[in-house]
């Protein structure tokens, strides 16, 4: 069981989601859909929107034939036979040639009104006579019925998070529920004698668990809820029954232990060791990140991550994060804002790995692009992950990156 | 009332913002802290962290000076007097000159041992004795007591949204309660009597209130816990009363209705006739957004907003989100990324104000910024903000911006 990390490449990994489907539709209230994700050709307008044509000025609506030619000197003198109150229904009125309607922003046009002169552009002459100081062509100042959605238009980009927008379109329509990708439920399971829970006292030797705490903040920024199973002691049977439990009340578990050899072991040993389960990846070829495991049951996913938080948490961006995003409907990628950057010193690094390094980013007016300047400290550390913004991109055939040059950031969400 | 707006540029608007100050502070558990603000000050480590000496390796813990001058040929003769099991106090050990334990990853260092030799630096010649074959510097492979925080320190940078790392480092120093600010409660109130709700079936003339939904998405987005109080008709004692109940259970207000330029006077006439109000602005010289108001009382703030949704989404990301940023203690300002951009295409502009344009983003391997390129539309349509990426900036004082040209653009969230 021993032994050397069989390495894939940071590519390889992601092929092996295609084994992986979004998780089930379930159906919500349309107004808690913020960052939800519909399932594919489930949302279609039920009707036009807007669901008649409007006014987009104050003004008179207008044949606008009637007002081709007219000018400032030349006015064309229109019949004022009404006024369309906000609200109230605009085709109860018709219009004969030579006749305009006031009308407010927002209002129904008349029937047989084709566009609105704004106000601006009018005189009144009496209450029943209009001047027209400016012609206007058909659908001028107008919106059409169903110019912004026809009925049966598909209505957002399919495998996109809800958006502020898109909630204030569905409101307009009329959707009330929607279909969405439930959210994937995450177990998180820490394994360490050394470990206690941050609420615990102290005791020599032993430290808080930081793993946990993290993981689980991870997943709710990815939109997942995170279920926690505490800390688990270095015991092959107990860690295999809490690891079934939680499996089966979870889409997908994450196992964080020591960083140690044998910590190593034992987490391979649990992934092996799981009911009907299929060992994916043993290692993967990025730094940090290197002994990451995953295992796969049925369309359920078991991720070893490596035992420091740092390693851990560049490890979850990158590849646990798509996981969940392919879970909840989106396509698997990080989903991470990606920028180009301004390297602020010389990084080296080593040719056959990508590498991930933390970078805090500052504002840089010369041109434009922010400077990247690794924040550096031994792994064990948590403070460069506290002061980082993000972190860099240096590629698997690349031996460094040059003071001033130009590189990607990942920014951390 | 009626008449012209008073402009002032954005940068005024921001300034009208040093009379508010953020909310006031509650305690809850850490674990829920993701993205609240602690309160300045009030947050510092109890303990080091780590609580002890740990190895960063598996390995030996040794004294450094043991291994000086050791090498390949001559390697160092190590009494091993033991091993430190995970979890078990290391310091129950003391090393004497000539004396190594072997130690994991992570574990307490013994007594007087001051580095750690990598296990592949070694060779067990039996059970008691050691070859290292590698010297160590004191405090190699070794993260002391309080090296990444001492007992006392700053742990949090101020006016910083909680991130995931930092609850670990929360986690890892036992603290389990924290005291942020409170979070802003927002009040969205729709006034037009051609309005109705999104469950409710259209009249004619009649449109479903598009306003609510995606204000109330656009709070939640920014931090803030929405509370809608429906559509209101244009009657302003009726406007008034509601107000003033829903002034009193929140922190800010925002009105929204029709873009007829009687319905902004309404909205006008609401903001003065609250109780003990002042109003703070009347136009700004952005576009879109020119119409929007805001007044106060006390340390609440009321948005009167554009009409079109569309407008109300820029002035909310440009103004309404920053004040909620700094009630909810955070510097005020938007806190949407900002990101160097390519014109797709030539866009005109008018100096003398600010122009926000929707733009969708392409990326463009070429030289690594994205191409932006407008989403034009009615500005009654809500197609181009579903379309749209984010916002790109034209300064006050710019003509237009030409074909390729570099911008800055700002990410919806």
């Amino acid at each position: 069981m021993k032994g050397f990390f069989q390495l894939i490449s940071s590519a390889e990994f992601y092929r092996l989601f295609s084994r992986f489907s979004p998780l089930a539709g379930e159906e919500i209230a349309a107004a808690a859909g913020l960052g939800r994700v519909v399932v594919a050709d489930s949302l279609r307008a039920g009707e036009p929107l807007p669901p008649f044509s409007r006014s987009t000025m104050d003004g008179f609506a207008v044949r606008a034939r009637d007002t081709f030619g007219c000018s400032e000197s030349e006015p064309a003198l229109l019949e004022i036979i009404g006024e369309i109150a906000m609200g109230y229904p605009g085709t109860e009125f018709t219009l004969k040639p030579g006749q305009a309607v006031h009308i407010w922003t927002g209002g129904e046009l008349p029937h047989r009104g084709d566009a609105v002169v704004m106000v601006e552009y009018t005189h009144l002459l009496d209450d029943r006579t209009v001047e027209i100081f400016r012609p206007v062509a058909p659908t001028e100042n107008v919106i059409r019925a169903g110019e912004d959605f026809e009925q049966g238009a598909e209505i957002i980009p399919q495998q996109r998070p809800l958006r502020p927008q898109d909630l204030g379109v569905l409101a307009g329509l009329g959707i009330t529920s929607l279909h969405v990708h439930r959210l994937p439920r995450v177990g998180i399971i820490s394994t360490g004698d050394e470990l206690v829970a941050p609420d615990q006292p102290l005791a020599p030797g032993k430290i808080r668990d930081i793993n946990s705490t993290t993981l689980a903040a991870l997943v709710t920024e990815a939109g997942g809820i995170p279920a926690c199973y505490g800390i688990i002691e270095d015991n092959l049977e107990k860690m295999l029954t809490v690891c079934e439990q939680a499996l089966a009340e979870n889409d997908m578990l994450l196992l964080s232990g020591g960083s140690s050899v044998g910590r190593r072991d034992f987490t391979l040993q649990v992934l092996e060791g799981l009911h009907d389960s299929e060992l994916l990846a043993h290692g993967v070829a990025i730094r940090p990140g290197k002994p990451t495991l995953l295992a796969a049951r049925g369309n359920k996913a078991v991720f070893g991550l490596p035992g420091h938080v740092a390693s851990a948490m560049v490890v979850f961006y990158l590849f646990v994060r798509p996981l969940l995003r392919l879970f909840s409907g989106l396509a698997p990628t990080h989903g991470l804002t990606e920028i180009p950057v301004i390297c602020g010193e010389q990084i080296p690094s080593l040719t056959g790995r990508e590498e991930y390094v933390r970078v805090s980013l500052e504002k840089n007016n010369h041109d434009m692009l922010p400077i990247a300047t690794p924040v550096y400290g031994k792994s064990g550390l948590l403070r460069p992950l506290v002061a980082a913004d993000g972190l860099l991109v240096i590629g698997r055939d690349v031996e460094g990156l040059d003071r001033n040059a130009r590189a990607r950031a990942l920014l951390f969400p």
